[in-house]
């Protein structure tokens, strides 16, 4: 089997697993209880957000960490839960998670604003900043660091400067899912939140978190108990945290080497694919698009026949985003500017560091075959 | 290790693991992907929802399951999604995660009451019914299934019948967290959403339900991909969610039992701790006092001494709910009626179905021997 849907999920670490599974056995306790295992596992939560924003070349003494149940509620805290009055903003290329609260933001009421895309799938940012400069009213802006269909970054601690510069009470959001512990970064101190998820990194599903700079006041979106310094009730998933953790250190550990050989993989593949039916939709430059997404298009064919055609073959590729493969056409890939033969066509070929060449080398030549076969029998 | 704090949280169980451990190795897909290994996914986390549905005897005709990361999370759905308007109702008695959501629901100017209780943490149904009848603009009703800190049975169905005929358009929740796969128990037609979390019976942190009537609209809390049938986005965790159906069947198939058997262990504590010193606070009657938990206090000691005392003879128990263990008096037991000395020295003693009565002998006698000591030197 060649896994190249990384960006949808991972598999988790087997090491991260054994070194956390103590937390299921004979560490089980309930964090808020007063003996001594209870204690040992808030510490153990305490050690784990160090390690998270040790990676992200955060100091603690400027951020704090969230840990919450999903990228998703991430971004939801994020959104719903710093500001509630004025201009939101984001872009046309943002996840679900994002776009989708924002349209439950204009439900409520509330004036938002959808930037326009680049082809890439990254952000306007002429047209981010000339926004903000008209609006003075923009009071939040939420941007993603990686684009999770075509791969495209976002120069998000750029942005961040512009945008503090234009104005300075803005508050700013990163959904960071598909950059953390995936590209070189240090998160810059004029982000003020930041959203990441588990189980994209080789952690387990069930687990995020929302870095937030210590002096914003972000509001709870789950009442309770008052866990997490009283911004997210319920008991913690001290299990899912410690895998978090683990996880993270061994992406940390090899996140160079890591990097540099996906950036080879996905460029051997993007070359290597049969340009006569396919379009290589994701730059392969990686100072623009991160190395561990390609997206492609067998223009005019089928990307979901395509994907179950290669499924055959125990090769799995995504067609698009996981959390909208519901929808014909990509809301994103619509927003780049494609037309319906590319949007038709769309593979996304996604790695992790367990991704090796030689399974590049043999889902290369398989994708060809299968795509040239499809094509042939449309004729 | 003798541990009765299984209230707080329970060890989980290892064969529930191992049936599971599947989906976070071959079987880790995002069950939103279109190939068979996610589509398989997504079938898996239907069939634990209809465990979890034939355990509370419900029909998946008249219910739906919605999978949250935890009992707190289903609660402020329940809260924060159904009404817009109208007053809140809600008792004295419940868990921070609907008390704290109902402090939230008056400071967003919202109406909200709370029901005094019974000296044993019941409601007074008396003052429930009457308020409802006398204020007909109520919209929404909270009454936990048993009370965390007491074991305190609501009769919860009768109430269902009660409040629906006063006022058949009420909404009506159940925080079921500390009856779920405990009590024999089947779930009312008029109630309308019912909380269950997964730690409290064996399963993992990380994982909760919220069990709500087909036809009752209810809107998300997280936005997003769409998952849960639109209700709650993030990827699934799947293997927390497996765990939480084994979990649950486990539980099933031996209810009458452990439930027979747990009883035993608390009426032999009840019975046998040293009634010069304990005041036992919760009934030893099964019919309106849950057997996983007994509420008993060293009347003029600190229970939290008391408990560290105890912990240094490895066993473990609880002082009130752990998640308000950061107060001194418990919120619960002081709207009970408790006067100061009493609330002071409250003990929680919770079992689980791995409690042994050999455990209870044991923890009875230290119990005692503790509590005496730390009685004379406070002489």
């Amino acid at each position: 089997m060649i896994y190249f849907d990384n960006a949808a999920t991972t598999v988790p670490s087997k090491s991260a697993i054994d070194k956390a599974i103590e937390f299921n056995n004979d560490k089980f306790y309930n964090p808020s209880t007063l003996y001594n295992g209870g204690l040992n596992c808030a510490k153990e939560i305490k050690c784990a957000k160090d390690s998270i924003l040790r990676c992200l070349g955060a100091i603690s003494n400027d951020y704090e960490v969230i840990f919450t149940s999903c990228g998703s509620e991430s971004d939801n805290q994020a959104i719903f839960c710093t500001v509630k009055r004025g201009i939101f903003v984001t872009d046309k290329g943002e996840h679900s998670a994002v776009h989708k609260s924002f349209l439950e933001l204009k439900n409520r009421g509330l004036s938002v604003e959808f930037i326009d895309l680049n082809k890439d799938g990254s952000v306007n940012t002429e047209r981010l900043y000339d926004f903000i400069e008209k609006n003075s009213g923009v009071s939040f802006v939420s941007i993603m660091h990686v684009n999770n269909e075509t791969g495209a970054i976002n120069d998000v601690n750029t942005i961040a400067d512009r945008i503090k510069k234009i104005n300075p009470s803005i508050i700013f959001h990163v959904d960071g899912v598909q950059a953390y512990a995936k590209l070189p970064y240090r998160l810059s101190n004029k982000i003020d939140l930041y959203s990441i998820s588990a189980h994209k990194i080789n952690g387990i599903k069930g687990v995020g978190a929302l870095i937030k700079r210590k002096k914003l006041n972000v509001s709870p979106l789950i009442f309770g108990g008052g866990q997490e310094n009283g911004l997210r009730s319920g008991t913690e998933n001290v299990f899912g945290i410690k895998v978090f953790q683990y996880a993270t250190e061994e992406r940390a550990l090899s996140l160079k080497e890591n990097y540099k050989k996906v950036q080879e993989i996905k460029e051997f593949i993007a070359e290597n694919l049969d340009k006569d039916v396919f379009t290589v939709l994701s730059s392969i430059d990686s100072s623009i698009s991160s190395p561990y997404i390609l997206s492609v298009s067998a223009k005019g064919l089928r990307g979901e026949v395509l994907m179950h055609l290669l499924e055959m073959e125990n090769i799995l590729v995504g067609n698009g985003s996981a959390c909208s493969s519901k929808n014909r056409f990509s809301r994103v890939l619509t927003a780049c500017g494609y037309d319906e033969k590319i949007l038709d066509g769309v593979l996304r070929i996604s790695f992790s560091p367990n991704s090796t060449m030689q399974e590049a080398e043999i889902a290369v030549k398989i994708i060809n075959e299968k795509a040239k076969k499809l094509k042939e029998t449309m004729r």
